[in-house]
């Protein structure tokens, strides 16, 4: 006879009919698919049992506890300052952490950055980084540690032993059609940030045709259930909602996102990514608990975020003389008429630079560090007839064409009246 | 790249979604499970799906024409003679496939019957068959054709080549809580039965604590549709709804229950087992086209179903003279009180019947033939104090306690107003 306390199509029986899981179950279930007692056919069915009948706010928190307990956790206190994270749902043009954890870092409060790689039209946090010659994301917890005391910042990947659990699970859910589940996407994001440590944890639920949630209502539920999980755990946590119907700054693609970073750490950039970037600073600080030991706009401006960022960059090995990667072809899009852009889809732009090899279909598909798009003009404003509207960038120039037939759906040149209208920037601050 | 029409998340999603499957992406989605293109995880994360958002008449049949369509399908046009089957959803009691099967042969129109084993605490056909020394369930395709036409009837297992896709995904949706689908029990009962090639086929859905169904409401929701799968598919196709909250005739268990259906194709046995043999005769008649050539109540007294009961046992290998097993020890329950029997539970003798030894927990498991129940009084009939009221059959005496927990929590003796109410033996016909 079997020593186990519950059998799975039992406990699968129990949510299907749209019952709560007791903590018990949630423990178990959970545990026994890591120990392999649960095998794969069930948990997935139990995904979409999840995905169709939900869970309510106990069972999201005991479901990511799970998660958490089936791997290590860290613990920061060894640095003897507050600490903050900060996590986006995901975006085209989102390179905000690249010039977010070293601006936080200068202004007092410590950030230990577990990042990942983008999949699919959003970019990721590593791909990024990566363009940069030299630079490495994988740290020991060692290293990791040591980095986060030396330049008070670190963003690497997450170790293979936080939240094991989540990462099967995700594996599961990406080839059974239960992605789309706000608790286990919830669980998933907040599992991880958890067990990573953070004192503090911001969150960025990005909105719009780019983002993963596409109404205000779905990403509130989201980032409501997220702050409720990060706040149980004792993990201060705020969330904001921010638009992602246009792409954030002017430029989507690695080695151009790393340097439009470079110039916002410059004191200069795209106005909306020094907006966002502040804003979600302020937001760091003061949910560690105070005001930093600086305001991060001076931060921006008198040299000491850039100088955390080099500090950071060089102690994973990243050079920050060289040059950073460059496409091998470059293609230019002429306004064929004057006016102003009316249109600039997100969707269609994050779409874009991943043909042109910025981004990957499959996990263990290879990055172009050079590939991407330049937006010249932004969302309302004005075009003359003539000048370049985007550049195109690509290592293999038989990309071109699939990525223009995508990139031509989703703007448009028209009158101003013909503008249309977009998302306010931060559009509600959850906490 | 990937020469498949669709992609498996693809077509789960719009299940998820709740959206209609097309002809196409069904037969895809069963072809390439059966070629192991698609993996048990995304099959069981469908079968969640389809359990609970449903699927449309269109679609279990298409569904159920897949299963088909993975395996071979059998013809019997070679008989030159109308052929019936009928297929119970399974009860407590319920022997009727025993008598029935050589009745109508006797009435003539042949019965190729494929059945099964039991599970839980309904019996199977084959079990009870296998009490019989010498007979054997499993014959070649050839073997079932020759006894068909050398008696009018045979009852055996069915070959592995019919329906496998519905094999394989049975196996899955029992460990993954996926059993309970209106449409997926449908289209894995329907597919067996169209595959076998019999011309007309009279459904008996059962009804109450004994049976799978538990409502009226569910059974004819599972009996319409079966009935439309199987029209669709070119085999008239009837079903009645029949009582299932008491246990059909005197007796549950393998020998058991043959000798009962032994006494009722020599013109006695139980009345009920004999009102519903009859009903389901005339409705396989009927069904298949004509009235028979010999009133079916007539071929069980004249001994003319007997005869080809006997001439059926005999051509699969069984000892029509030897006697029946017996269990190794019985236990008899007496009536502390006088009055009447006012509950006789289904499920509670179902599982009493399958905790003495009759039943399997698991499909490796082995039946005793002797274990069983015998009631001696029916539901709603006199009881004398003192006088026998059960005997328990088993080989394994340490299997009574547990046996009389549960029956004795199923009946009671009370006064002729405490009668409980039960369902009508025949409680609808759907055509």
């Amino acid at each position: 006879m079997s020593t186990e306390p519950f059998a799975a199509v039992e406990i699968i029986a129990i949510k299907r009919d749209k019952h709560e899981l007791t903590d018990q179950q949630i423990d178990w279930f959970v545990g026994a698919y890591v120990r392999n007692i649960i095998a794969e056919e069930q948990m997935s069915a139990m995904a979409m049992a999840i995905l169709l009948n939900g869970m309510n706010r106990r069972e999201v928190v005991r479901w990511t506890k799970a998660y958490i307990d089936s791997g290590e956790t860290m613990n920061w206190s060894q640095l003897g300052l507050p600490t903050a994270d900060k996590h986006s749902t995901g975006g085209v043009g989102d390179k905000i952490t690249l010039p977010l954890a070293p601006l936080v870092a200068a202004c007092g409060v410590s950030v230990p950055q577990l990042s990942g790689r983008g999949l699919g039209h959003t970019g990721g946090t590593l791909d990024k980084l990566e363009a940069i010659p030299g630079w490495r994301a994988s740290l020991t917890n060692t290293e990791m540690f040591e980095v986060l005391k030396e330049t008070g910042a670190v963003i690497c990947a997450a170790s293979q032993t936080l939240a094991p659990a989540d990462r099967r699970i995700y594996a599961l859910r990406d080839v059974t059609g239960t992605v789309e589940s706000i608790p286990l996407i919830s669980a998933s994001i907040m599992s991880k940030k958890i067990a990573e440590g953070t004192g503090a944890l911001v969150l960025d639920v990005k909105v719009g045709s780019g983002a993963f949630m596409k109404t205000v209502e779905q990403a509130r539920e989201l980032a409501t259930t997220m702050v409720a999980i990060g706040n149980d755990a004792g993990v201060t946590t705020r969330a904001l909602l921010t638009a992602m119907d246009v792409p954030l700054g002017r430029t989507a693609g690695n080695a151009l996102e790393v340097q439009e970073s470079l110039d916002v750490l410059a004191g200069g950039g795209p106005s909306d990514v020094v907006e966002l970037t502040l804003t979600l600073a302020r937001e760091m600080l003061d949910t560690s608990g105070g005001t930093g030991t600086k305001d991060p706009a001076v931060a921006l401006t008198d040299g000491s975020a850039m100088d955390v960022w080099r500090a950071m960059i060089s102690a994973q090995g990243g050079d920050n003389s060289a040059a950073l990667p460059k496409a091998k072809e470059t293609h230019d899009v002429i306004a064929q008429s004057g006016g102003y852009l009316t249109k600039l889809d997100a969707l269609a732009v994050g779409v874009a630079s991943w043909r042109l090899g910025a981004g990957r279909a499959r996990k263990e598909d290879v990055v172009q560090a050079g590939a991407g798009i330049q937006w010249h003009v932004g969302h309302g404003e004005a075009v003359v007839k003539g000048q370049k509207l985007f550049t195109l960038h690509t290592d293999e120039p038989a990309r071109f064409e699939s990525a223009l037939e995508v990139l031509t759906a989703g703007y448009e040149v028209g009158t101003q009246q013909e503008i249309s209208e977009r998302l306010p920037l931060v559009i509600d601050r959850i906490v």
